[in-house]
């Protein structure tokens, strides 16, 4: 962690100071912002924290709800989200109180009684090793309180707007504010909020049947009937979830399954004699399959109890299961052991459809003409999924971090506002490929109680598709933002389009061994990463050319390294490196005083020689193979260019500052 | 991490709910109290953590200063302490932004030009794998907000009463509360605490002579003429640093060195052509010697410029050192490097020696006879010693861990009263065998310039020490609440009266693999590892024999584990481990809802086969070896028993309850 360049902090490094529109911001809404966020859900909540590094841009993020939520929703954490929360600052923290997946156990009917479930095989959870992070199980809420956290604490100090709630809005010829949308007070109380908890999470029958399910098509909150009020924007951003009204407003649908599937999903305190309560479980019995994801603090557990496919005429009775028969229905599929539940933290009847929209901008206007984007929808606004690969929140948080640093950079100025057309562009295909995926799954979850004999099907194709389930599958089509591959070759490794996976490396100035990743802050910078030559010369003539050409990119009243982070992996023991001879571009001085940072000067190390303490690895990392090894980066050098939200823009050779220009000329603004 | 065993929390599950005490704690002083701690530094805030876990106990805090430290004073945090964070649970955020030592470079005068100086040597910082923990540098003041945190989040919900000064206290015969004491508004405010800090950091001259220095034996604040106020306390503790007003109303002294060494000690942001700025160094040249401890952020740095021993007759002069002749000293001594400050933090001259009290506590009255304690001193109020090692703050803090749970377990009836006098008796000998070490180093330092033929003698020394430096020397001999050696070769690695040295285990019900000891919180409780026999036998019997014992001391109202934290460490695999057939011991139900504890059964687990991720480990563990071989542990079992501040009291037979029985009827009372 950096600080105290601008002079010493006394207090939490992790709270910077509040600068431009964070000084003083005003309590009540005002009548112009830059950004409006609808809906404090993960993907809202991730792009408030992103907006928040930019104190120039004013953002304000509504939520209907009175307050933060408490309980519920989705508790799945991928490798690739945790990775993210390292980028925002809270990875360690989330990850101590969260539950931790290395296993996951199945089960089925045993052969001589098929009425009885037995343990029918345990696979790591992630064998590969895809990611020094872990899986992790934590709710949804605790999520959301860390990203409030990043988003208050960062310059801009945003925080949610309660209780308000967006009704539509429209697009007009208004030169800067161009969105005038429509609002009013939600009349939402936390009063009613916990009431309503209460009611759904109790045990008794009448009050199960309250248990509301948002995801589902029907309105399950009644309208407010408060004044309407009307506000301006340059652009929204509908992170209001399944049947957001900002994808309504745009006149979009989610389309896709006709009908639903259900789960009946509880969050229950338990006293169980299942040996596995404490680990993932797939249960299939012939009463039934049950998803059991143990949770965070050693006690709780989250049951997924089966309901099948709703039937389209339905018509919400699905809804009323009530949790005595979830719990019994829990029960007869665990059998010959039993759950005895103690207390019900949460409940809900889960319906969800796979659905997508086609779009997730207003990009196109009524008469199907293309125009600069103004409007956005991300997360649950735009696709749903089933929640059995407990993909929902991890990819909201994804569309949120693709389009916050573009939206900070066109609004700054660093961006044409053509880098906004990418988000759509660029999310669509992902969300189509993860309902493709999900299907695939849930068939054959369906599938698997009748073909019992081969066990390892459901294993395998689990293990395979281990790379998607964690969230690093994503690898974006060359766009203005990322490169061709052309140069690949010279860094393997690191396939453009891909998020940029980390390795251990040495730090020079200080021996400390580091991954060279988690330099990366959502800060929105991008990072250059020079891979050295063995003699040096190439890395010379970059760190002579460099400076002129990054200069033209970025401001002048700011520091060199402002909008570009650059930063040295030399292949030289870092015992033999001279910091003294190390070029000035990956030692600038920064910040009012003018200090060097240190923090850029890297030398290749095999993980075996990381002594004292090397940092955490991915599982199967070699330990005789450094940076160069490891990722196939070339001997001769390679320049590797990540984007603010970690994705590998491209891979040049060490020399080509000229194509590198070019690029960046199609991306960056001058400075 | 663990929670929700009383219902679901919601929010962050550091935040305990308040208790007792806790529950609508009064802002003011009450005017009587179980325990009053004087002064908020490292031992009081320890102190106050600690007692915070006690509901029932009416704790406060009294410090002369107007509100938090805001900067300076030590900043050394030895692995010992880490461990310590981490039982208060803050050990992974504070290393996260904390500076981590891994190495140390030792630099010399050149052979042909002792006017330069060059490196002569690098040392690894834990070449032997003291702890799995790291050593950090860190600020004091953030030491201590994390330990204000702590304090506020326990039950009890303690905070520091600031301005208020502890004048003096006498002993009565009062029934209850036997210690009468005066106290008083110190009249400190913050504004001339900024002042006053202001004014010490300046970079002018007539400023810098100002910079205090509370260390020395000259009072350096002004007394308050606030009218006085009297309190009664059960206990008083003085953790109120070198010039203890409490030790001085017991009428107890330092004694020790007659002078005293002098430092100047910088933090300072620089711009420096030093390579080995940021790392640890031990600089020796013609001109003097410098000990640089790089600080956290990445570009802070503390310098201590030698100013040597300090004439007997030097009444004050020494303080008066200019800031610009320490800068101008720092520069002539990294010759041919220069130091260029940019801003100072802080500023002080550090003028200490070894000096230690005969007695840390009141246990003998004025006529020289043994009396019940009532009034302790920890920290620099009972030893001081040179700021080279690093100690200071490390040992005020384990002084105040060792008196905490004594305090705690008597007050609340857990423990008969004799306990409290094995806290001077533990404690200092520590100080003791601390300032005989200090002494050798200190004078192996100076000696060094001199000695340029061989630089191998003091990292020698160093390496050699590093147990010591690190803080794991400590061993307390046998007494109430530490046994004698008799089964010692049970379990060889874990020596009776030493902390217990954690390692990597199965945890077998979520196969995560931890650190057993990282389990053990500063919860006041005691823990009992039962080792598994291979065939199991003697563990069946110690399972059906201990819960009988244990009863005995746990309250019949409270969990069975309230007192005796039990856990089993089993020989098998875990994947081999059937949970319905582990005794109940090691799977109690706890809590209002009765739920099972399902993190007391452990597996041992060769290091190479936790995958995926091994939890971090000290530096050289032997991949191959589980805790049994590691530990020394019989493969016939072993009961291994350790103190609420972590040290090991017991080793037994597993077979041996009626031993552990005798030996627990001198320690804790009957339930
Ligand atoms: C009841 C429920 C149960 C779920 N259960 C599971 C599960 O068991 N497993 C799983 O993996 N996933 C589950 N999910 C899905 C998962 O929570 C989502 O995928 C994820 O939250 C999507 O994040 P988001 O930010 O897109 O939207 P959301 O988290 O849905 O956030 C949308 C936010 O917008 C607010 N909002 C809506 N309309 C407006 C408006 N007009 N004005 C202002 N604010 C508005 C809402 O109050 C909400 O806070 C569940 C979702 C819901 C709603
Ligand atoms: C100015 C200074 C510089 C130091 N520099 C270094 C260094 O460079 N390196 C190093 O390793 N160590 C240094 N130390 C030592 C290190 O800080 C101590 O070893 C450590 O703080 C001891 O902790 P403690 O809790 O015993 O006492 P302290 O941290 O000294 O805390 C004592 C507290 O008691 C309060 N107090 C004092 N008298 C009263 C009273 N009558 N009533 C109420 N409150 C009172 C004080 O305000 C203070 O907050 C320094 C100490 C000081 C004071």
């Amino acid at each position: 962690m950096q600080f105290h360049h601008d002079g010493y902090v006394s207090g939490d490094p992790r709270i910077q100071p509040a600068q431009g529109t964070g000084v003083n911001r005003p309590e009540d809404l005002p009548d112009e912002v830059d950004v409006l966020i609808v809906g404090s859900g993960p993907a809202g909540m991730l792009l408030a924290a992103q907006l928040s590094q930019y104190p120039s841009v004013t953002t304000r993020i509504i939520e209907r709800r009175a307050g933060r939520l408490k309980v519920g929703q989705a508790d799945g954490i991928q490798a690739r989200s945790v990775e993210t929360f390292q980028a925002f600052g809270f990875a360690e923290r989330i990850t101590q109180e969260a539950y931790r997946i290395t296993s996951t156990s199945f089960w089925g009917p045993r052969d001589d009684d098929p009425a009885q479930i037995h343990r029918t095989k345990r696979t790591d959870d992630d064998p590969n090793g895809i990611s020094e992070f872990e899986h992790l199980i934590v709710n949804q809420a605790r999520v959301l309180d860390y990203f409030a956290e990043a988003a208050l604490h960062g310059p801009a100090r945003i925080e949610p707007d309660f209780g308000i709630e967006f009704v539509s809005q429209q697009r007009d010829d208004h030169p800067t504010h161009p969105v005038l949308v429509t609002i009013r007070d939600s009349g939402a109380t936390r009063e009613q909020e916990d009431a309503a908890l209460a009611a759904a999470t109790g045990l008794g029958a009448e009050a199960a049947r309250l248990a509301v399910n948002e995801a589902t098509a029907a309105p399950a909150t009644q309208a407010s009937e408060a004044p309407t009020q009307q506000i301006r924007a340059k652009y929204v951003v509908g992170c209001d979830g399944a049947r957001s009204a900002v994808r309504r407003s745009m006149g979009r649908q989610l389309l896709g399954d006709q009908a639903f599937h259900a789960w009946g999903v509880m969050d229950v305190l338990t006293v169980s004699d299942f040996p596995d309560v404490r680990m993932k479980c797939a249960i299939q019995s012939a009463a039934g399959s049950i998803l059991l994801i143990p949770r965070e603090g050693g006690h709780l557990a989250r049951f997924y109890v089966d309901l099948g496919e709703v039937a389209t005429d339905d018509a919400g009775k699905v809804r009323t299961t009530d949790i005595h028969d979830t719990i019994a229905r829990a029960n007869a599929i665990l059998s010959p052991y039993t759950l005895e539940v103690k207390d019900v933290a949460w409940y809900s009847v889960y319906e969800v459809g796979h659905r997508l929209c086609d779009r997730f901008d207003d990009g196109v206007d009524a008469a199907g003409g293309e125009r600069e984007p103004r409007v956005f929808i991300a997360g649950d606004a735009c696709h749903t999924h089933s929640a059995k690969a407990g993909q929902g929140m991890n990819v909201s948080m994804q569309d949120g971090f693709n389009l916050g640093w573009k939206l900070g950079a066109v609004l700054t100025g660093q961006s044409p506002d053509a880098l906004l057309a990418t988000y759509s562009a660029e999310r669509q295909v992902v969300a189509q490929n993860l309902i493709d995926y999900d299907k695939q799954w849930s068939s054959l979850m369906a599938k698997k109680t009748a073909e019992l004999t081969d066990p390892d099907e459901m294993t395998r194709f689990y293990v395979d598709q281990a790379e998607f389930l964690y969230g690093f599958r994503t690898q974006y089509e060359p766009s203005m933002i990322t490169g061709s591959a052309t140069h690949q070759a010279l860094a393997a490794g690191f396939p453009i389009g891909k998020r940029f996976k980390s390795y251990p490396v040495a730090r020079v100035a200080d021996a400390n061994f580091v991954q060279l990743g988690h330099h990366h802050r959502a800060d929105g910078r991008w990072r250059l990463y020079a891979f050295a030559d063995a003699s040096g010369e190439a890395l010379a003539r970059f760190a002579e050319a460099a400076p002129v050409v990054l200069s033209r990119f970025t401001p002048a009243d700011s520091d060199e390294d402002a909008v570009f982070d650059v930063k040295v992996v030399l292949q030289d023991a870092w015992q033999d490196v001279d910091l003294g001879a190390v070029p000035p571009i990956f030692l600038p001085r920064t910040g009012s005083l003018g200090l060097v940072d240190y923090e850029k000067v890297y030398a290749a190390i095999a993980p075996r020689d990381c002594q004292p303490a090397a940092p955490k690895m991915a599982v199967g990392t070699d330990m005789d193979a450094d940076i160069f090894d490891a990722r196939s980066v070339s001997r001769d050098g390679a320049l590797v260019l990540v984007r603010p939200d970690m994705y590998v823009a491209h891979v040049l050779p060490l020399d080509a500052v000229g194509e590198l220009e070019e690029f960046l000329t199609g991306s960056v603004l001058p400075g």
